[in-house]
């Protein structure tokens, strides 16, 4: 059983592989009415008809789908394009996610601008690796302008500055990365290598690793100090780079969900009175679970006074510099010395795109490396100083947005995320039966459902100091956990869950619908009927039994 | 100065830019004639077409393409994508480098199958998020059964164990990484939190860091073994681990290239001595610069005896697992603790996808990390155990070759790239003026131009002893270098150089030609054409002076 130019065509009989046949699938492109090339056109009318034909809305069991790539074995003999796609589409598409799906307010990545699509496809076809110049070209200039772009946009740096440093050998005024995760490691791998650099009798942690550098400086350990709402990759950074998951010091927040400024002094103090080296400071500029951001002009002015490096995690609110109204929520960002701002979130770039900004264009001194065929002394190859290697040309699509969105653009698309926030805000205060959790600073906001009799049970100091009320709240939690998923399963609404100190019950979580207003399709009509839905989900049977429950415990009629 | 409805048409009056006419970027896609649709359309008519019309062959200098590139301000207005469109093309993809050349032999990139356009296309437009099953849905088991084929290919353990792992919540069978340094920065990081695992009094280096690993352990220090021609993303992963770069030691090779098993076993030795913990040896199959491959068999037994850890950087080199006929060059390698292979090289994935496979699925656990809202206990999330966070469901293109090839194909075509390369090689040996210098094991060769009477005289054991000899070796890398790039300039033909351990000149490097044979369009008139040209290089002006000093030093004429 063998295949003859199986790619031509889709009809063509499968008779014979050879080396001949395969070479073809490089040179002579597929006929027009072949599938892949049907789909590709379909996809260029109109992705959202595309998606809302092909992704099925209701969700298939995860067990059924995992049946359908049950084999671990590589097929032996090739198979034609148009059958594999045929596959593709029934198995793999029908039961992908619906981005574009505006009723989806529950993931960071959202519909995409129409022009992003084809320019994927120039940058696929010409396959060009940014980690040096030789194999890239006049993609290292657009990458290190793009980055220079951003770099303005966060430190507004003079003229002379860029015009100095944008294409200069010798620095770079930051790292694109294949995401926010990549950037924040990035920045304390640059924050952690300048703190333990090298010194007489000390080759520098680059170099001499770990084993030396605390003895060399005098250290008994070191941290790095973030709010308890810092992403989940800052601890995965410090445990790649060896400085240890419990050497994140999470410093607890105000009632606005922003760090403290006064516990964070603190603990800055007692980590010098324990011989502590503080690594870093890492501020959250829109946290990923309520999108709150930090005092960040404090914080740099604690970064100053202390000589610590302030790195802020921007990857969600980064953008929010785009706009003019909103821009000062971010003050003091300029004073950071690093900067990580993600461009497939806000930026309406495809998934894979994140970036860490570096205020001193000599910071990646710290990490940069060489080697005989590549990234050799003096060359302008963007891998010198990155944590990946051989990189796509992403910076391509952030380079488009740039320009065709322009400033002003991006900013109008932030002021309409953060608008649409603030009413669905105003919604669900209105609504007796549902509880604002997280007020909006940019455009995530939790919240639950919970019903107007059993609110004011709760919010009774009497009872909220009852053990009940932690029974009653576990409970709460459950239904919270219920509702979301099925909503989810019912396939036309979407919003995450996650959880968070509880602000009345010290050591509880409180389970939350998380929603991320992002996507420019979603409309008022949509938040209204994503409320009406979990309304009516709440009054239905899966989570009855929950309300009888609560029923028994508070003495609260809920139904 | 403002903009309607920019994106709609290349002609359209720009007058007003409100939510409203950016929002239509997300939903009206442009005209069938528009600008951009037509690169599309082209790209799919003929890619290689479309790259010889686009991209300029000769070579503009970089300063100049930087002037194109200056401002580092983003543009504060929209501007069509039309606009946007004609100049990317005039001043970034004109000036990209050609990948789809088969006179480019210098690069790991090389053409792709047309397939893979549109299917990234695809990949882009569904924009899923594999970090989380919420996010990627049947993307998350299509990615698990790429992880579980490529695990197949490379260990090949019985159905049993894939039944049980492949979509089991407690394991993986690997990573999707955007390339190999990634892939093995992952692979040492697991290797380093296993060998400084948990044990009563320390929490392990995940949570506790570098500061007590050693002394908990009782180590004076630890390193990685690796040969000299061990890639420069081992020693980025040693500083990034905190590992440190002076901590990858570097084991000599024989003549051949491959590790010397001898010196090996002595250094582990020395190691032991000194109280130094071997964390990991590092074998290479398919070096970077001369694609020689390591004795794994050797080194796993090894490895074994030691109770080493012991990975694999077969980036390059494994796809030759493929071949029936080549498979056995990489005997040894199904023993290994964990493997890298890049998809974006041998496997004509565009860029962006490596991938690190574990041998037992429950190696990564000691990475493994959950959060509130994501990745939690229990789930399949892949997220749960890479480095990166969010990612592209890149894994969908290999999956695709995976099929559309099947193990026959891909077979063929690394049959195909090492047979070309032994052709070129007897090229080389057969020319009286060029020195093959590394002789391929796989598709990668080095050799470089010397005149056949200065070989006569560099052979001779006299003249090497000489300290002249010396200074003609410096003399010679200094043309070979000249000749690379005035080929280069030319613009029909590339090949990289690099510079290697001179073998009758201790502490010399020689540089040489690099060619890496893995475009399949390249044809043995191209290989030919290639020596033909560096020959009238040689024969003009560029080197006249070198050859010059080289007959007043030697005394043999050249020219």
């Amino acid at each position: 059983m063998c295949i003859k130019e199986f790619y031509l065509s889709d009809s063509q009989a499968l008779t014979d592989v050879s080396i001949d046949s395969l070479l073809r699938v490089f040179t002579v492109p597929e006929k027009a009415e072949a599938t892949l090339n049907q789909v590709d056109r379909e996809l260029s009318l109109d992705i959202a008809a595309f998606l809302n034909a092909r992704v099925v809305a209701t969700e298939k069991d995860l067990a059924e789908i995992e049946a359908e790539f049950a084999s671990a074995v590589i097929p032996e003999e090739p198979v034609r394009v148009a059958h594999h796609i045929d596959n593709l589409m029934e198995k793999l598409v029908a039961h992908s996610v619906n981005t574009y799906a505006p009723g989806f307010i529950g993931h960071m990545t959202s519909a995409l601008p129409y022009f992003m699509l084809p320019l994927s496809k120039i940058m696929v076809a010409l396959n060009q690796n940014v980690v040096k110049t030789e194999t890239s070209k006049a993609f290292t200039p657009m990458e290190r302008q793009v980055l220079g772009m951003m770099h303005h946009l966060v430190f507004a740096r003079a003229e002379a500055f860029y015009r100095h440093w944008l294409h200069h050998a010798d620095g770079q005024l930051g790292a694109m990365c294949s995401g926010g995760t990549v950037a924040n490691i990035t920045a304390l791998w640059v924050a952690r290598n300048r703190c333990y650099g090298p010194k007489p009798g000390f080759a520098g942690i680059a170099k001499a690793g770990w084993s030396q550098a605390l003895a060399a400086y005098g250290d008994r350990d070191a941290v790095v100090l973030v709010s308890e709402r810092g992403h989940y990759s800052l601890s995965k950074a410090a445990d790649v780079l060896g400085i240890g998951r419990d050497n994140i010091r999470s410093v607890p927040c105000t009632d606005s969900g922003s760090i403290d400024i006064q516990q964070l002094s603190d603990i800055i103090a007692s980590c010098h009175d324990r011989g502590e080296r503080v690594i870093s400071l890492v501020a959250v500029a829109g946290s990923t679970e309520t999108g709150c951001i930090d005092a960040l002009d404090e914080m740099a002015v604690i970064a100053e006074r202390e000589g610590i490096w302030l790195h802020v995690d921007a990857a969600w609110g980064g953008p929010a510099l785009f706009s003019d109204k909103h821009r000062s929520l971010l003050k003091g960002i300029e004073r950071a010395d690093s900067v990580t701002i993600d461009a497939h979130k806000q930026m309406y770039v495809p998934m894979g795109v994140g970036m860490v900004l570096f205020r001193d264009p000599e910071s990646q001194s710290s990490i940069r490396h060489h080697a005989n065929y590549i990234i050799r002394q003096g060359s302008k190859d963007l891998g010198s100083s990155t944590l990946e290697g051989s990189r796509p040309a992403m910076s391509m699509l952030v380079h488009a947005g740039l320009h065709i969105f322009g400033r002003r653009g991006y900013g109008l698309l932030v002021e309409n995320n953060i608008q649409r926030c603030k009413y669905f805000s105003t919604l669900i205060d209105m609504a007796a039966d549902f509880e604002l959790v997280s007020v909006p600073v940019l455009n995530i906001l939790t919240y639950r459902y919970v019903p107007a009799p059993l609110q004011r049970w709760l919010e009774s100091p009497e009872n909220a100091a009852s053990e009940v009320s932690v029974r009653v709240e576990l409970l709460l939690n459950q239904a919270t956990q219920i509702l979301q998923r099925a909503q989810r399963e019912r396939g036309q609404y979407f919003v995450s869950r996650t959880s968070l100190p509880h602000a009345r019950q010290q050591g509880l979580l409180k389970t939350v619908f998380r929603v991320v207003l992002a996507n420019p399709l979603t409309t008022d009509e949509i938040l209204t009927a994503i409320l009406q839905e979990q309304r009516e989900l709440a009054a239905g049977p899966a989570v009855k039994v929950l309300w009888q429950e609560i029923k028994q415990l508070s003495g609260v009629a809920l139904i």
